[in-house]
């Protein structure tokens, strides 16, 4: 594959560890949310088996906020996910998918309760304060809709949790999945939450303070040489094998919730009011017809830039929108749309690239 | 500076023309509006030269369309922009700056009014769909807003006139600036406007069916040999000269409409009905206290990549946005937010970047 260089500008922002990362061998970006967000440092499966073995710190400031404070927060809050949130506490995170009217994707953001009337959705891809800002001012709401200059630096992998009580105190460890609290480092305070972009667990770090988050950045890597520190960031073959799903990648707005495996996340039974329920009512009772799955082929390499059609003989059964070779299974895995009747995962799939084909099949999200 | 890589996916999308202006030897690509914008062929100052003298064919696709269609569609366009749309005909482009409630800007597009209820904006980089639809759904409008595959091919350069009329007949020399209309090419309609992110004249060509737009593309390859035509993008040192400013870039939601220098394209006195018209009748009252300029710094080069602050000795005279060295004026030409206190010009600037300093002044825009 041919490589090209990212032309950087004020528009694809820096972030507070841009240099830091830079100085650690940083050599691909992608951009998210306007921002320069890390993709390799030269050797993703070398990457991969660190990450699933010792400690990384990642820059993912481009998991921007969009702050929505006021007293209409939180009925601004639900309006936009079909997650039930009413009985959402103070100190949590959620995972709330965001639709449109038609009950569409536009983002899976963590959202994050501050206080009765303050939220954090720490966001996917896409330009959810605008979303918020329309309705907000369609329906003459009492909110404030920000982006705060919050920068995540998130701390990964199985020595992470060694590495954070060393750096922060034995306080961190007793911190449950998706909760978060605030912790001293050096006199500086920090909202820290149990969650990542991967499944080796860990932190992530809303650093509020750029020079204080950047004092910290440099601590975790000094103190974390005993337990192998290195820079890294998500990793695409460890969050395709985890099933950590991508918006824009794995789905866009010509998906909906249930397609994506969101059930958990989706209530349309109770009375509380956002703007797809009518839609999603409708789809939950006609049923769906494609969904993601996980796929396992036959390659040493590849690289997706587009959905890839993946063929039984001539049908098309869906398509691949994620992929990487996974050098722990030794093929390549895959996130796809499959169609309702290869569910059974029995049919053999077919992907070609160029003139060559390759074999496969379909299997269960999480791959690993 | 040191290069990076950019990691393509499918979030970063593709284009229609993306393998052909790879094989046409595109180096490094920017992203736009979530998808890949090329930003360079290798050389920008002999492509900046080409572009005045010649004729050049551009992969815009990423100026995407958001059509807001339905009896409401101008009622909600009219919503988001200070412009005065009302006497708006079919037709004809208008740019269009989107502000949110704070009168902060969101987009520049150029809208078009295809019919008496469908636009499209025609968009600078951010999702201004999602804004449209939270405004609609927080106001029960009828409207459908959508992302239709609408790919723009931008023809630019004095030498545009001569070509396009070679490929697409005579009539295509009549059409107005601003202007738009249907043409047809081996029996493909496309929707063309004389319009183009360059100075330099030309053309863009709405690409609604791919396979047509790329034999459009290649027929305006072999036809425009005569014409010198190379392969090209929106130019950075050809658009600072020319003060066409980049969203994201040389402004963002902290400044409003006046401080970009668009007071022609506010109203205030008549009774349209947009969001942020409180916010801006309040600030034409009170008056701006920065506003964007021009700069000529002393420097032989310059990479960008966040606000840099411009002193007059230790005072801040205001923060450049936007900079390029211009092999025309033989200095690097900029784009900055300028203080009320240094319009006059005449205060002599200064740059620091690391140890080195280097001396300018304030100009007027656009630099050329």
């Amino acid at each position: 594959m041919k490589k090209f260089y990212i032309a950087k500008s004020r528009r694809l922002r820096s972030t507070p560890f841009t240099s830091r990362i830079e100085n650690h061998g940083v050599t691909a970006y992608t951009t998210y949310n306007h921002m320069l967000l890390p993709a390799s440092f030269g050797n993703l499966e070398k990457e991969y088996f660190h990450l699933k073995e010792h400690v990384q710190v990642w820059d993912v400031a481009a998991e921007r906020q969009v702050q929505i404070a006021g007293k209409d927060s939180t009925k601004l809050v639900q309006l936009m996910t079909c997650r039930n949130l009413s009985k959402a506490k103070v100190g949590r995170c959620y995972y709330a998918p965001i639709i449109d009217e038609q009950g569409g994707m536009l983002n899976d953001p963590v959202a994050l309760k501050l206080a009765e009337d303050k939220w954090w959705l720490s966001l996917a891809d896409s330009d959810i304060g605008l979303y918020a800002k329309g309705i907000a001012s369609g329906l003459s709401l009492q909110v404030e809709v920000s982006e705060p200059d919050v920068n995540i630096m998130a701390v990964q992998g199985p020595k992470s949790f060694k590495l954070m009580e060393k750096v922060l105190g034995k306080k961190i460890t007793e911190l449950k999945f998706f909760g978060f609290d605030y912790y001293t480092f050096k006199g500086n305070k920090f909202l820290i939450a149990r969650s990542g972009w991967s499944k080796q667990g860990g932190y992530e770090v809303y650093v509020e303070n750029r020079k204080a988050g950047q004092m910290l950045y440099d601590e975790l890597f000094s103190a974390g040489k005993e337990f192998n520190v290195e820079p890294g960031c998500p990793n695409l073959i460890e969050r395709i094998e985890s099933a950590l799903l991508s918006a824009g990648n794995d789905f866009d707005s010509g998906d909906n919730p249930y397609e994506c495996g969101f059930d958990k996340y989706i209530d349309t039974n109770s009375d509380i009011n956002y703007l797809g329920k009518k839609a999603l009512i409708k789809i939950s009772k006609e049923g769906i017809n494609k969904k993601l799955m996980g796929v396992l082929i036959d390659m040493d390499k590849i690289e997706v830039t587009e959905s890839v059609p993946l063929y039984e003989n001539k049908n098309i059964v869906g398509d691949l929108r994620s992929a990487a070779y996974s050098p722990n299974l030794k093929k390549v895995v895959g996130i796809a749309m499959i169609k309702k009747e290869y569910w059974d995962k029995k049919t053999p799939i077919e992907l070609k690239i160029g003139d060559k084909k390759s074999k496969g099949t379909i299997c269960d999200l999480p791959i690993v």
